[in-house]
């Protein structure tokens, strides 16, 4: 039974190069009490002091290896350092992630006191943790890249109380365990019966998910039937619609095909980002997508936090 | 004759931990149309961009090779090659800097687009730019570390234009070859007699002079007597005097300790950077510098310019 909190801080929404407004690219997701980054652009330790979402990261998860994606790294590990962490810290990325992190141990003024551990990941590759998991995606960049998806186990279906009742299960204590999925046993006249949970659980419900795309061409019918019905999408959409040509040139997306890819998706949501430091204002880009998608589009500042809930609370 | 500008920018005035007010160290010294950092911290970048300064990096002079101190390198580099920089750039700094810059050139994502050149210097050793200097100062950290003083070129002394009139110069274009350094002719009755820049020019006068200390114990009196009248100390004040424990284990120097350096040296100005994150306010950095030195003490804020004039002007 899954009742963690989701959130998804935007530390980072700019696109290769800075602006005085947008931090490179970084996503902090935090379920419970676990954090997540999905890229770590230079800046991103300070962006986590601003966002006040303290320092215990327990994985980072790299995009692609261009420096606007992973040069924060450095300055965190070495703040980390400071803070005395020793747990090792495991980078994900895709091919080259663990040559990087073997040069990065190797360079004296780098090396930070706790063991940094680094695994290529394939699209298709799941990295499991607790109660969720997260996947690589495929992705069309002009380098190496991949996307993620984070998805929740599925979790039990819908407590029916008044069924419950009705098989003579007496309200307390024996809902909570057919709530979480044990068979308890009561007496019926004479003899013991067992109730199973499946007796008085709706069908199973799927679990809250967030699709990153990494930088990258629309890539979205690659994806598979798992990130299908993310309850956020994160896209790049570096380039309005009236960029198309350049986007395609930079191996990037457009406003308008984040659009797209959201409604293909089924998304419940879509942010924007990686916008391009040539826009100062993103009204075009909110346009475009809304061409495509009907749901909610956004294109959150840096240090936007929303909060994802569950589609049936 | 040096009629150039001189500003200094403090990008970054934080100490090993970067908050959410100070950024890692930078600072930004432009001579004219010369553009050169000493340290160039995490952020550099955007603080920048934030400063206004442009991208036109001539050198970069590293005090130590902690990570606080270099981090923003990289994302320098990324953003000068997305610029489309074709020029070389040197990098200065301690034992190690050439062996860095090795390593930097192998790491396959952080690759730059131009040539970058890493050079070690050692204390005393000088690099010579047009009408000005750097010379490597000692210091005494934990790591290799080095200050850095830049000094102008010495000035013609001062024009004695009554001087020049008794002698029978007219006023007009002489006067400036004369100001300049060249001999100039005049008519005296049937004869030409010549006029040396000396018989109408005071003495020579200093150019302008910065300190930067770098992360330091208090080690001014090694310096030298070039470093000796700065109009500007920029000086590690870490700790206030409260914490000179603290500021001895770590290798680094109070404000206190900082204003014994101006006074020592005989500043004109003492700036208090590399404050540690455990500072909200910095009265007490004032108060301990201005115990021992009597005049300006400034702790700036990041993105703080200074202006230094000449001080005869």
């Amino acid at each position: 039974m899954t009742g963690e909190t989701l959130h998804v801080h935007f530390l980072g929404t700019a696109g290769a190069m800075p602006s005085t407004a947008r931090n490179p690219p970084c996503i902090m997701i935090r379920r419970g009490s676990d954090t997540l980054l999905f890229d770590c652009g230079e800046g991103a330790q300070q962006q986590m002091m601003r966002a006040k979402t303290g320092f215990v990261v327990d994985a980072i998860f790299i995009t692609h290896w261009h420096a606007d994606h992973f040069l924060g790294i450095f300055g965190l590990l070495q703040t980390l350092s400071f803070m005395g962490r020793v747990e090792p810290l495991e980078i994900f990325g895709p091919r080259g992630c663990s040559d990087f992190i073997v040069s990065l141990n190797q360079i004296g003024p780098l090396r930070p006191r706790f063991p940094i551990e680094g695994r290529d990941l394939s699209a298709g590759d799941r990295v499991e943790f607790g109660g969720y998991h997260v996947e690589a995606l495929p992705a069309q960049h002009n380098t190496p890249c991949l996307g993620y998806l984070l998805r929740e186990d599925a979790r039990p279906g819908r407590f029916d109380r008044e069924r419950a009742i009705e098989l003579g299960v007496p309200p307390g204590p024996l809902f909570g365990r057919l709530q979480r999925g044990e068979c308890v046993r009561i007496a019926r006249g004479d003899a013991w019966i067992e109730i199973r949970p499946q007796d008085v659980l709706g069908p199973e419900r799927p679990g809250r998910a967030i699709v990153y795309s990494g930088d990258t061409r629309p890539f979205f019918t690659h994806y598979g039937p798992a990130a299908l019905e993310p309850d956020l999408l994160i896209h790049d959409a570096t380039f309005d619609d009236g960029e198309i040509e350049r986007a395609r040139e930079a191996f990037h997306s457009t406003a308008g095909e984040a659009g797209q890819a959201a409604a293909y998706l089924q998304a419940k949501m879509l942010t924007l980002v990686h916008i391009s430091s040539r826009y100062t204002t993103t009204g075009t880009h909110t346009r475009d997508a809304r061409k495509y998608f009907p749901g909610d589009v956004r294109t959150p500042q840096d240090l936007t936090m929303l909060e994802i809930h569950f589609r049936d609370r």
